[in-house]
């Protein structure tokens, strides 16, 4: 059975084969009008653009840190490092490419077609961005996995961590970047057109509407997709990386019986099992894909919600026959349907929190103003955490009963097990969006609209869920990447480390850590704040300057404000980003791997809670004032309306800035301690 | 030495009747107009009236604990809660009767004599605040550790744990409720009589304005000197609790060349250097207080702050002194120095945040509206935090480095030994407060609403100052007593026990425990909101109903506004203090010790950060609204003014009801844990 894992590559780049082909049937769509495809080529144009110039300022970061690697850990570590941030990019650049092709498509499917080939038309474009970063993971994983031969040596498992850690440094770019882009264009062009002009939303005269749709999906596709490919590879390396250092009390759990001429077998198979989940989960999401085209003609909801569910059936499936073949016990197997169980259960409580009884609270609060909107709003972001939190922990809970250890990162393995699909639904919402964007500014009928309105609107259910989702993976994710750090740092000083938050150096590193994503929250939201302000005033020159625009004889330069984003988000991405990548390096040097270790736990435990409040204050901001929009309490315009506002434009840095950022932060700062481990272990001041 | 420990309640007795004789001052004190007395008899009767129906609702929740831990835990415990419930409530009322006296008092001196006798006179109330939390201390732990004969018999310190427990209890609903009164009232008061009618603060006709005053003193005198008994006799008893327990290499730290001939005297030197040091501290405290005399006639900020220093200076020569006598190194000495130090520093910091340029920023964000306004208020509160951990950690670490675990208490000891004065000066905070607002009621010349204006500034920037020391001294407090908390689990369970963050019931621990503030910050906030729903219907219905009210032909029924007050804070206090109580006995009866042991750690980082996020935030917000009211970005009444007046209301509840409530949250669970340890370690099903 373990060598089904070097079939990982090939059924990985079969994966992007597949990817190609729908990418294919989607270029090949109608793109309708001329104006239509002018829009189009201009949300191309600004995303990739973006994303080029994002690449070449991250170039600059990967060469330096593949050279301190390099110096420091070894030339192996560092070639994965590579090997890491360069597949992150490739699935964020094939994902662009897609949504930015598919966007315009579905308006015209909708348009020519209905509801059903629209769909399908929107989720085949988010299809490839989930493919492909299910695929890369497998080829990246699977290729390494059998160069540094660590089936047959499990010292050189470690080395693939590298990996983690280049897919982790793109990403936190990426979400922070992407989240700062999207935000600043979305203020700039709210505030000055729909506030100040008195225009509706995506007006083509609007000259941040087209740096807009590109904020779509420089953040919800590409930083989305960058934050879960990064919690992918994470999971499953963190998980490789327990079982190829498991003493023989964890192997007991996962094979009892276990004896020293069985170990090498029993933890071969505990290092394959999770490579061969995911390449189940593969096939899995293929068949989940495929299925839309079938259920397109159900309610759009039901058919999504119905591939997901495929998918991950199939996935346990496979999962429980594998554990047989391995020679493991059950264990593992419940370990990944508890964390598949939890990630679903974790969404239907953003949903609720989301879409439920809160947001009318918030909309009935905002009867008496902005203040008492922004005060239900953010008790109900706090609120919210109690429910995810009380799955996390049953979910680590039930992992550990199962398979100890092991399980909290096999956990994490199954809820992503079926990311091919996850991913799809993810990326179809910015899609549905832009759809609707595009239909606006052509100004296509009103059955046109309703179809891609209707669309849209699913899109936010899903992007809750998807965020919702995001977190708890994260959260497992970086748990799971923690105990391979304690497990790399006790095979690297040939003794068990106690991280005991009784001990004052775990205690200062608590508070440190947990301080982080606190000082990363108000950097990005003052990065939001820089950036909008220079949009804002961009759009303010124009609407001033350009002769005719207000009357649609004038043409916006619309090239100029999404240049405006671009800048400022790149400049604004640095300091958050440095910060995370630079803290776990100071302490571990500083202040020892034990204390470090202290700080990973707070920053972990402080990161998943501000990210769960911050998510969810922010959709429930954002659906208070739709609910508001359709018609309760006065609608449009009403003084309810007008405070509603206020809250959306707060939750706007929460939802796609500010809390997306922490995922990445707690599993990038984790990912560096577990590659940097032997150093901490051989060079730190150990002040603590 | 150590046998002048069995002065301390004798010397608290002393302090009390000094006390008292500030007491007498005051009310020898002239009163004013007859306009100015009626009013002054409304706050105080409103604030006793509250008073008495608090504690009689908590009468019923402590004869519960009390039958509870008589039968669980044992009599003696039982008896030492009720003290410490008794010297609470004893320290809350007598401080509550000064201030409420003081009030109109320096409204007269201020009309008649002057600033400097105003301030005499503000400080003085306040000082007998101060002086009756550090006495009833002294006289409650003293008397007890007499009773039980700790000092012969190390075992029955943990008796007098309970003291703690019942101090800790009175607090949470004091704050809880004190906070929620306060903030519902204030909300009531500005939406309906500023914004809605349109009339001045503190204006006589509207019918909210003396509940606004009673909520003053319920809040900020009442329920931050609860807060503080609680971390003073908290800081003290755990420390004593960990002396108790110490291992010999700790008592060699303390001691070095300690023996087991030597063994108990060292052990009983350091049991009795925390009460030694707080009696130091009281009397230094007494010197400070009466130096303001001696100081009225520089600038009032300045006498304030001399006092505190003077205090600081005396009890630290003192503490180096007793170390001799006691035969301990110097190390207690340096711990005690770096707490007191730490604490400044922290009342520093929270003055930036609160003063400095971030609120210059808030301001500017308000020129864009509300959300701006608010974005900025929050990343500025989050980014707060970073500091003052800095210097937490600061503490924790030099204090153990000094002094081992015994260190970290010691150091909180240090910080809150000087509460006398420091409480003395946070007291006066709401009395020139309520004193501006009587002369603004009493329609006073404007010399005199010149001074009460600035002795009510310098109030609410020690006021700031006061609630950073607060949080600081929690976080000390708190961790102190997690650390008795694990010496009181090793003394019950024979060995010592591992809160390791690696093994997943501390990690499950660490999670709850830290979703646990949100949860409480949540109700609290609700609960604001809910009061002040009530408020604002009542006072609307005056204004309909009573006739010739704006004219001010009609008389408001100020009563039923402060009884709405009373209702719904009593009401509304229950959920979040329960939940407060309830969780560490689940957590600890189910997942077990350790677990547990994860839950207090992740309680105590995530409340503290989440204390000064929300406590900075709103007091920067507050201090916004008031720069831009000294005439900058266009003053009062215009736009930035109007987006600021938002920013204020949201901050409301942070700083004054949330925030605060997390300190006493973090230590009351704390101390839960430490009284019920042995049942834990007997009884729990101990999932994990």
């Amino acid at each position: 059975m373990e060598q089904w894992t070097s079939l990982a590559p090939y059924l990985g780049v079969a994966g992007l084969v597949v990817a190609a082909l729908i990418y294919a049937s989607v270029k090949k769509g109608e793109v309708g009008t001329a104006q239509m495809a002018e829009i189009a080529d201009a949300i191309h144009d600004g995303a990739m653009a973006y994303l080029k110039r994002q690449y070449t300022v991250l170039l600059i970061f990967i060469v330096i840190v593949f050279a301190l690697l390099y110096w420091g850990v070894g030339g192996d570590t560092a070639l994965a490092f590579l090997a890491g941030a360069a597949c992150s990019m490739l699935a964020g650049f094939s994902g662009m490419s897609a949504a930015t092709a598919a966007n315009v498509r579905t308006t015209q499917a909708a348009s020519s077609k209905g509801q059903g080939p629209a769909l399908t038309m929107a989720f085949n474009g988010g299809a490839v961005m989930g493919l492909a970063v299910a695929s890369l993971g497998l080829v990246g994983i699977g290729a390494l996995a059998q160069i540094f031969d660590i089936w047959e040596k499990a010292g050189n498992a470690a080395i693939i961590n590298g990996f983690a850690m280049g897919a982790s440094s793109i990403a936190l770019f990426a979400r922070v970047g992407g989240g700062i882009f999207t935000k600043s264009a979305d203020v700039g062009a709210d505030l000055v057109g729909k506030v100040e002009q008195g225009i509706p939303e995506d007006d083509p005269r609007n000259p941040a509407v087209i740096a807009d749709n590109v904020g779509d999906n420089v953040g919800d596709v590409a930083g989305m997709g960058a934050d879960i490919f990064e919690s992918y590879v994470g999971s499953v390396i963190a998980t490789i990386a327990i079982a190829a250092t498991a003493s023989m009390a964890l192997l007991d759990t996962l094979s009892p019986g276990v004896t020293a001429a069985t170990e090498s077998a029993v933890r071969l198979g505990a290092m394959s099992f999770p490579l061969l989940v995911i390449m189940a989960g593969l096939v899995a999401s293929l068949v989940g894909v495929l299925s839309v085209r079938i259920l397109q003609n159900m309610d759009p909801a039901a058919a999504l919600r119905y591939s997901t569910f495929i998918a991950a059936a199939l996935m346990m499936a496979a999962a429980y026959w594998l554990t047989g073949q391995l020679g493991l016990s059950t264990g593992p197997f419940w370990a990944v349907l508890s964390g598949s169980m939890a990630g679903i259960i974790i969404g239907l409580i953003t949903e609720y929190y989301t879409g439920g009884q809160p947001i009318r609270d918030i909309g009935e609060a905002s009867k008496t103003g902005s203040a008492t909107n922004i005060i239900t709003g953010l008790a109900v972001g706090m609120e919210s955490v109690a429910a995810p939190v009380l799955f996390i922990v049953i979910a680590i809970g039930l992992g550990f009963h199962f398979a100890g250890l092991y399980g909290i990162g096999i956990a994490a393995v199954g809820m992503l097990a079926t990311v091919g699909v996850t991913m799809s639904v993810d990326a179809y919402g910015p899609i549905a969006d832009n759809a609707g964007g595009i239909s606006e500014q052509a100004g296509l009928g009103e059955d046109t609209r309703k179809i891609t309105d209707g669309l849209d609107s699913l899109g936010n259910t899903t992007a809750a869920m998807g965020k919702g989702f995001a977190i708890g993976s994260a959260a497992l994710t970086a748990l799971a990447l923690f105990s391979a750090y304690t497990s790399a740092v006790r095979a690297a000083a040939g003794s068990a480390i106690v991280v005991d938050v009784t001990t004052p150096g775990v205690v200062i590193g608590l508070f440190i850590g947990a301080a982080i994503p606190y000082v990363g929250a108000s950097l990005t939201m003052k990065a939001v704040g820089n950036a909008a302000f220079a949009m804002i005033e961009e759009v303010r020159r124009q609407f001033r300057e350009i002769p005719g625009l207000m009357e649609g004889t004038g043409k916006p330069d619309n090239r100029r404000c999404v240049d405006i984003a671009t800048v400022a988000a790149l400049r604004e991405m640095i300091l958050p980003g440095l910060t995370a990548v630079i803290a776990p390096v100071l302490v571990g040097f500083i202040l020892g791997p034990v204390a470090l270790g202290g700080m990973l736990a707070g920053a972990t435990v402080s990161g998943v809670l501000l990210a769960l409040m911050m998510a969810n204050a922010g959709g429930a901001w954002d659906n208070a004032k739709k609910w508001i929009e359709e018609g309760n309490l006065g609608g449009k315009g009403s003084d309810p309306h007008k405070a509603a506002v206020v809250g959306d434009t707060v939750g706007d840095p929460f939802k796609d800035t500010s809390g997306p950022s922490m995922n990445i932060l707690i599993k990038l700062m984790s990912v560096i301690s577990l590659v940097l481990a032997p150093l901490f272990v051989q060079y730190s001041l150990n002040l603590f």
